[in-house]
């Protein structure tokens, strides 16, 4: 039986270029002790003191059906945090309430995109932007930032990608780990107004900034009436499996939004809710806690590389570092294949991330500091050694 | 800012039918004893024990991403009950979990239908289904199922109203507590068939069935290959908070569906799913005891409304019976605003599910049994009243 072409044609057919992550866990499965560096997901699980207000959340009764746009004293919670980290007047009415960031995603741009109109993304980019946007039934269309730029996008390159309904942007940036400057999102608010765009901006790696500071291009003048902003506890509280996120923006594209929710999910558990609220009222300083370990290993991966001579990606924020791998003439993906076969290090080609990443590696720093220094060397005289051969 | 066009028609525009339902909210919000009887949650929580097992999965460290899909356990576990209740061969890869029965029955539309395509669904019908039809971008139309037909659809009134890429049915249904028989099943399988439809059956009161058996299509010759069959947790094992269902039907449109729901969603909690497997691993005694109180209550409404001269739909399921009070000469709106302000019992008005239902009022059986007799004999007494001054 044919299912809809939309739904057929959702991944865009071809490889996903996750096929080292598959053949790492695969070996995984198979007994090889394999340093993982692929996936964002922290090597610390739930604080025990949030899963404590989930499970005394629901022993106290709230396991009916919560508010269908969240809870308000979360959405309250939310809309304060915003509000404190912007500037920007923010409501319990700004805020939906999100089983998880990417479903945050989905819902700006179902609030942003009829069906077939284009919808632009920046490359390099989180793997599943492209999908969320045919999802939604729109064009997924990729503006490249160039590695050149050190992976900002240059309005000029949007302004070619037009026409269009909405920008998805994502600062602090994955996989780069950039976070983009003022004169950057500038760029991208202008052709933004001058094109009555939507902007949607992925910030779920608003707490893990480096050096310098994170800018919402909501707080920028003029641009909260046209900004989505996508949030999450996920990063910020290591909460990925708790799938709590939210989407803020002006108070109408909200109110459709919950009705979308309330056609799409249905709300989210209350007692995740609760937990999600505790998480919040512990505050920057459980935050900061949970940052501490990749702040201090993004540090280290800069360091080690930088010093062995390996080109890195000059980041400031998440939990990821860049490297760029062009001098040994080999492909990101061919590079990973062979410090996979030949060190048992696993990292993601940048190609996994779109074409303007090509030739580089996104390595996650998901391992012990010990663990991680050792691999880093391992790659670096890795990345020496073929880029001698090359020469 | 404008939003699409998609999202803004959303709702359909108009009352939504919920006016009641808010009012008596409003009411009980400003102290008044309101006995409500509006909305399908359960009177008691989710069991302990089930919520012992999300505590245990928890603290077992659950908390990170879950596989997308579902896990295989779980996945194992809800394809090995619907092949135990229907015998229709099913494995894990038929099924995705999803967070709630809702977003199964989008996903299900998005499988089935592209922006623009038809979609029927049967009035009187569940508030969210003409939503959901419209979320996926498909337009909703809708087929009346006559209260002279016992609210069962009638094959001719489904034929007169194609094209259509889909068909939406809901048996055991809500509101009206009927369950469709063969007939009426092989009818609408004819149609499907001979127009290749999908058939999108939410089935997430297939454990409340009072007396005669539930059928699913998906069951019946030639079916399965053309059925997405939409279950939860929710109604079954009182767990309507925690946001658990999940679609099944053939492999690759599952396939498709779990790249749907990971562009949607990313998974649902790695720790609700392992309470989800710990209340299904109870069995059937689980089910039995979580349905008891609506088996009894749904008796003793019919024989209380019935013996008072109140006209009942003769329904066998659901945790809901439906009156018809036209011979009050009152819309159910009306009615249930009286009732309301006299008597401070809120009840569903029909129109609230479709304009098949007009002229009654959907009771949901959710309070202790006292005090329910009490409010269905107080209901009698006020319709009896009335249609004696109407006469």
């Amino acid at each position: 039986m044919k299912v809809s072409d939309r739904i057929a044609g959702l991944t865009g057919g071809g490889p996903d270029g996750w096929d080292l992550y598959r053949k790492a866990r695969r070996m995984i499965a198979e007994g090889v002790s394999v340093t993982e560096l692929t996936i964002g997901e922290h090597d610390v699980r739930t604080d025990p003191s949030i899963l404590e207000a989930m499970r005394a959340s629901a022993a106290g009764g709230h396991t009916g059906y919560a508010a269908l746009p969240g809870t308000d004293a979360l959405r309250t919670a939310v809309a304060a945090r915003i509000e404190a980290r912007t500037g920007v007047p923010t409501s319990r009415r700004n805020v939906v309430i999100t089983p998880g960031g990417q479903a945050a995603l989905f819902a700006a741009h179902v609030v942003a995109c009829d069906p077939g109109d284009r919808a632009l993304f920046i490359d390099p980019y989180y793997a599943t932007y492209p999908g969320t946007i045919r999802a939604a039934g729109a064009i997924a269309v990729t503006v490249a930032a160039e590695a050149e730029r050190d992976f900002r996008p240059d309005p000029a390159a949007i302004e070619a990608a037009l026409p269009a309904r909405s920008i998805l942007v994502n600062s602090p940036n994955n996989p780069t780990g950039v976070v983009y400057d003022r004169a950057t999102l500038d760029g991208i608010g202008e052709v933004a107004r001058a094109h009555d765009l939507w902007i949607v901006s992925d910030e779920v790696y608003d707490t893990q900034v480096w050096s310098g500071a994170h800018l919402s291009p909501r707080a920028l003048p003029g641009l909260a009436e046209r900004t989505l902003v996508v949030g999450s506890l996920s990063k910020s509280h290591a909460m990925t499996g708790s799938r709590l996120g939210w989407l803020a923006g002006p108070e109408e594209a909200i109110a459709h939004a919950i009705n979308l929710t309330t056609h799409t999910t249905y709300g989210v558990p209350g007692f995740v809710q609760d937990a999600g609220l505790f998480a919040l009222a512990r505050g920057e300083a459980l935050e900061t806690a949970i940052a501490a370990p990749f702040r201090r290993r993004h540090a280290l991966a800069m360091r080690v590389l930088s010093s062995a001579g390996v080109r890195v990606v000059p980041s400031t924020a998440s939990m990821y570092v860049m490297a760029d791998i062009r001098p040994t003439g080999l492909s990101g993906e061919a590079f990973a294949d062979r410090l996979l076969d030949t060190h048992a290090i696993a990292v993601m080609p940048g190609e996994s991330f779109g074409r303007a990443a090509a030739g580089h590696l996104r390595i996650a720093l998901t391992v012990a500091d010990d663990r991680l220094d050792a691999a880093l060397t391992t790659l670096a005289n890795f990345h020496n050694t073929l880029k001698r051969q090359a020469a």
